[in-house]
């Protein structure tokens, strides 16, 4: 007979990590009152702030960060995404389970590139308000509804208790996120995001490079953007002279294009959306 | 005969969530150094920014921020407060237990709006170098009397360690915080902040808006700021067309004047501190 | 006989604080991926964000900023050092354990202030990839080295794990970081940074005023920053009236060059590097 109290599982579960990931900035205290209502709930809760400058209402910014940020968090965190232009609307809140994380998140398509993981676990709507702030207002569901869910998954809540089972082909999806190769060889992607130091994130991923241009090397293929074009793949921002145009893969697995020392946005005169080819 | 030893309050208190609420943006290391100082007290203390872009200074800011933030933090929350024009002068510094959690500020009117609840438990002055780091700044007193008191507060100490009780009547205090209601049957406020989104946030909360004109209804009320006038009350951002204006009761309880998808600030050329009416 | 397992230095190792300190800013999610590879290892780490607005690889700045911030840190402290230019080329990275703090960096000089610490416990190369991220790409060491290493660190990791130990004078140094002292008795520096108040923060620390200027008292010194001249030492910003230039020595412990209620660098059309002298 064992007596022992099964106390070590619930334990672990509270003190997991709650990521947030918001397009909030950090000027208001909107971050910190989501903070407030998750440790009210989960006292032993590991707040981490994935990003809060996401763009205002860029839910493709924000796919993209959440889809190649979750890989570096543990087992159990508890991913929290508010970047949500339609708060208050009818559109739907809903809880993904995949490679033994939760995202928690509004259906407005953020979670696009986690759908075709083959390993979802579940996805629940949101829905039981037993789980919600006592009073929810209608702008700021990130703290009333989405805080307080996220704090008792990381208790160890059963998602099922939070709303009905659901179906990937029933929610918004954002339709060509990724770059796509085209006919004559090309990989044609675009602009995802800058980052502070004015490096342009593209949303071609290192294994497209490969996948559509069989015979890529380091030196053999050519970057366009604009009326630029950067002949070969570097390994480092240093190993261009200064003030020099060079493409990489980033740290994050994706086709970076960037300015030793420099500003890419501005020497480039490039935005983010601005379309970008690569070919042998 | 109990032998066990108390250990269970005490190691709560030390779990206990500290808050900072200051002017001094993040672009330095000054909030790092109050954690580091809080840390080095109290080591199992959770700390929460609740805001460090409070314009420099604006205490009236910084007083509704703390007013409208610190009912979604547990019970026992510790709350330091670094608005400070007059570091280094002969303010006083305050420690103020309220429903159950406690409020570090200087004595400058930055509580005023918790002066007026009914359930204040004890308030003291802080004047015991026992509970400051050994050598004092003349220029911050955040890392060298707030954050230590805090950490110890946060660890289970008794204010009247900390310096004698005082009352509120003795207090700075700020006058016309507070919208008001006109003998015509106007309300008249002001705006207090505006958040990053461009959201003009106004002191006028709901309870006033039914106070002073009890046939309010979401159709019937009109507000001007500046030469605009908008009519009515909305539930939501979205429920005007994009680039309107709206007025709606935003999620700390405030009457906001906002823009659905744009920047109220910019659009209606509002600053802080313009007045605001409403009527019916 | 003692039989009690050696239990609470592991424990109190694993909850150790572990410090950033980079130029990454706040903008992209790269600090918060640098915390999930963190908690993924020691998910009892404390993380405390020392700042991340240092100047885009300024070295001078981020070694000020380490030497005068880590006493007020806890013992046992990992600081994460990651302003890096070098990134992905031959320069190696560092950890130094010195006043019961671990400090890890890149080997270009950013811990130049510590070196002449007469404390220093050890100091050892990190070139272990047993410690590292499993793919380590060749623009983020931080996130794929420095984070681990930390990590490992504060739950215990001999350091002598992570490579040979080296000397201090084979590393990377900078010269002239300090003020020095003249033939013709003039204590000569310059601006090293500007925090977000706009007050110029020299590399004059107060000890050297004393050993420079042995006669010195807060009324007979003299400070020239660019055509201006600031006579006397203040204790408070508010010491002189608003919208006049002051020096204090600021709670860095450093000489700053300040305006009661405005912007020096503005007010005096000062930027960072400029020189400033003191005399009497």
């Amino acid at each position: 007979m064992n007596v022992e109290p099964r106390t070590s599982e619930p334990f672990y579960s509270a003190m997991s990590v709650i990521t947030l990931l918001t397009d909030f900035g950090t000027d208001d205290e909107y971050v910190g009152l989501m903070k407030g209502v998750i440790l009210s709930i989960n006292p032993l809760a590991t707040i981490v702030d994935l990003s809060h400058r996401i763009d205002r209402h860029d839910i493709i910014q924000a796919a993209f960060a959440i889809h190649s940020g979750c890989p570096y968090f543990p087992e159990g965190t508890v991913h929290l995404i508010v970047v949500d232009p339609g708060v208050g609307t009818e559109r739907s809140l809903l809880v993904l389970k995949l490679n033994g994380q939760f995202f928690i998140a509004p259906d407005n398509g953020v979670l696009t590139l986690l759908f075709s993981d083959q390993n979802i676990a579940s996805l629940n709507l949101i829905n039981n308000p037993k789980y919600f702030q006592a009073s929810v207002s209608s702008t700021f569901h990130g703290r009333d509804i989405i805080a307080p869910v996220g704090a008792h998954i990381a208790k160890g809540l059963d998602v099922n208790e939070l709303g009905p089972e659901i179906d990937v082909p029933s929610l918004v999806r954002i339709d060509n996120l990724r770059a796509r190769c085209t006919d004559n060889g090309e990989l044609r992607g675009k602009v995802i995001s800058i980052d502070r130091f004015g490096n342009l994130i593209t949303n071609i991923c290192s294994d497209q490079l490969t996948d559509c241009l069989p015979a890529v090397s380091d030196e053999n293929l050519m970057i366009k953007i604009r009326s630029n074009v950067i002949e070969g793949l570097s390994q480092t921002y240093a190993s261009v002279r200064s003030d020099s145009p060079l493409a990489l893969i980033g740290s994050r697995g994706y086709l970076e294009i960037a300015i030793n020392q420099g500003h890419a946005a501005r020497h480039l005169n490039a935005a983010k959306g601005d379309e970008v080819w690569v070919a042998l």
